[in-house]
């Protein structure tokens, strides 16, 4: 089974291709639509010898020239030094404005190709094309770019939309059995943004689930890529408050991941340890109804996911949540469940909440 | 006399303020426009000596925090290098998005300090405070920001508008002689644009332009902003090559540049000698009639412009206008005249008329 959909931003209108075929339909798919100078491939090294190879002979097998960009897997290629690297790379390959960058890979080549193709030349058409369930379900949709700093994650970044989103959710059997967790963290987020029976789906299917059968999965990365498309439809910049209610979870999710220094935690671990924290606080501040953290805290366990905060010092914690991009000066911003289907920005949680909730 | 224009693109309409008053009234102007949580002024170390001072006390004296980021003067500023210095001073400021960077500078700082902007939390709102000739009348409006790579200028970039744009020309009495004649290559690049008597103007002012009498300068900016907007409009991201014409000049000026190291030849005098150059390529292959060529080398003495190309090999003329972001391909872009008032763009120039004119 094969879907289509289409993401409508401030931008442009373009695809999500979700099962639409092989890596020749993906090859055939970029030179009609682009008919590129060239197609710069960029993945790490575990994504490119999975499955660089096999791209590179579906394009090059129809006339259109391959270059490659690699860096090392992990976080930490998320990195100015290593935009720096691709720029240079892209300029000793005397790139144009007409060739096509190929973002092959998890988010973090997602986000940091995606991040050079936003910049060189003032733009480079891009194509995202997902390998990890993360991925395809959150990062390579809706033009977030970004590299990270030294002091946090994502601090450095555009909005730049990809021309299109091809996703294979057959790659996501080769996936470790904690990325493809880490992945589902991201899945159980939409759950709680949306009221639509998708929670109960994963709590009584997560054998199937994690079995990773396409026939399962397709389904599942099409809800969400639907959710996302929905959300970034009604808010491409994240200026209106409707698409930072997909940072449920992340305000404490960041913390975790600049506490543990990026390489330790998944992004979708820590976004798991953050949901349940954030719902925790929400019932504490009284914005939803107690049980609502019990039973996110369950179904993450169900897909091996953490879900206790790991133990930092309140003023680590603090420091921490203080260089979030949703703050408002001083006051850490949060997205938080009022109930199953809605999540709401908002900057006045009491500071003795937070502190109750990180220290407990 | 003081002009107020706007400005439209595809992101927003914003003013071109000229003339508008002391730094105490661009202090209000900032205050109750952006009511900041902070604003962050950025500038070399020559303007932040002349003006720094003022202006912060200016934006305090109403109750602006004010944070200061500073570069050396001169084009090697504008560098992946100082980019990532800034990004981590503003992270190290705890900037948030309700921050204002301020740009006060000429070309290296505007582009530099918008580029920053552009890409910091994917994005902060940018008001340009041009204080050259050149920034004034070119560089601080439309959006182009971008940071050099060693292999050729604005090579990394976006389109970012800025949300203000505050010119004083009374700031340009303290210019140097060479600065100043370097931005009136800009000024003459306007006036091929368009055949509404700016040319003639400068033909026949250049005592009371070079004398930098504030009433003659604010129409000259006035009338040459007034073509940048009106370009900028109607392509805003140059992709119908409608704004690709402002690069009349470019093509050899940039390679100029980058032949030469950045900082020997300024940018203006790289586009006087470019547009003398590439007018004469017009001549050669039939687009223009003889004369325009040697009517710009007269105005451009007249404003003590240099006109001569410096001494190159063929093979590093080749390679360097190779990298030209306009190129498709292999093929050299070039944006020539075919009279006064009419500048198109050609990817078609035989090679060996390219290699009669910067080798003769």
């Amino acid at each position: 089974m094969s879907y289509h959909l289409d993401v409508t931003t401030d931008q442009a209108t373009y695809p999500i291709l979700i099962g639409a075929g092989q890596w020749s339909d993906l090859a055939d798919t970029v030179q009609a639509c682009f008919k590129p100078t060239k197609v710069v491939l960029a993945a790490d090294h575990t994504v490119a010898e999975l499955y660089g190879a096999a791209v590179r002979l579906a394009l090059e097998s129809i006339g259109c020239p391959v270059s490659l960009l690699v860096c090392p897997p992990g976080e930490s290629s998320k990195s100015t030094d290593v935009a720096t690297d691709w720029w240079q790379a892209l300029s000793a390959m005397a790139v144009d404005r007409h060739a096509v960058l190929v973002a092959l890979g998890g988010g973090v080549v997602g986000d940091l190709a995606g991040f050079v193709a936003a910049t060189y030349l003032r733009g480079l058409p891009l194509v995202q094309v997902p390998t990890t369930l993360l991925a395809q379900v959150d990062s390579s949709v809706g033009g977030k770019v970004a590299v990270n700093l030294p002091a946090g994650k994502n601090l450095v970044g555009c909005f730049w939309q990809p021309k299109l989103v091809w996703i294979d959710p057959a790659v996501l059997l080769t996936l470790s059995s904690r990325e493809f967790s880490a992945g589902m963290a991201e899945v159980i987020k939409y759950a709680v943004l949306r009221d639509d029976g998708l929670m109960e789906r994963l709590e009584t299917s997560s054998d199937e689930v994690l079995s990773r059968d396409p026939d399962t999965l397709g389904p599942l990365v099409h809800r969400c890529c639907q959710i996302k498309a929905d959300v970034v439809h009604q808010d491409p910049r994240e200026t209106n408050g409707v698409r930072a209610t997909l940072n449920f979870g992340h305000t404490v999710g960041h913390a975790i991941e600049k506490l543990t220094g990026y390489d330790t935690v998944l992004h979708g671990e820590a976004v798991s340890m953050g949901m349940v924290a954030e719902a925790r606080l929400a019932e504490r501040i009284g914005w939803t109804e107690a049980g609502l953290a019990d039973r996110l805290e369950r179904v993450a366990r169900l897909y091996d996911l953490p879900t206790e905060l790991p133990q930092f010092s309140w003023e680590q914690w603090q420091s921490a949540m203080l260089r979030d991009k949703k703050n408002i000066a001083d006051r850490i911003a949060f997205a938080l469940p009022r109930r199953l289907g809605c999540v709401e920005l908002t900057a006045d949680v009491p500071i003795e909440a937070i502190h109750s909730i990180v220290r407990c």
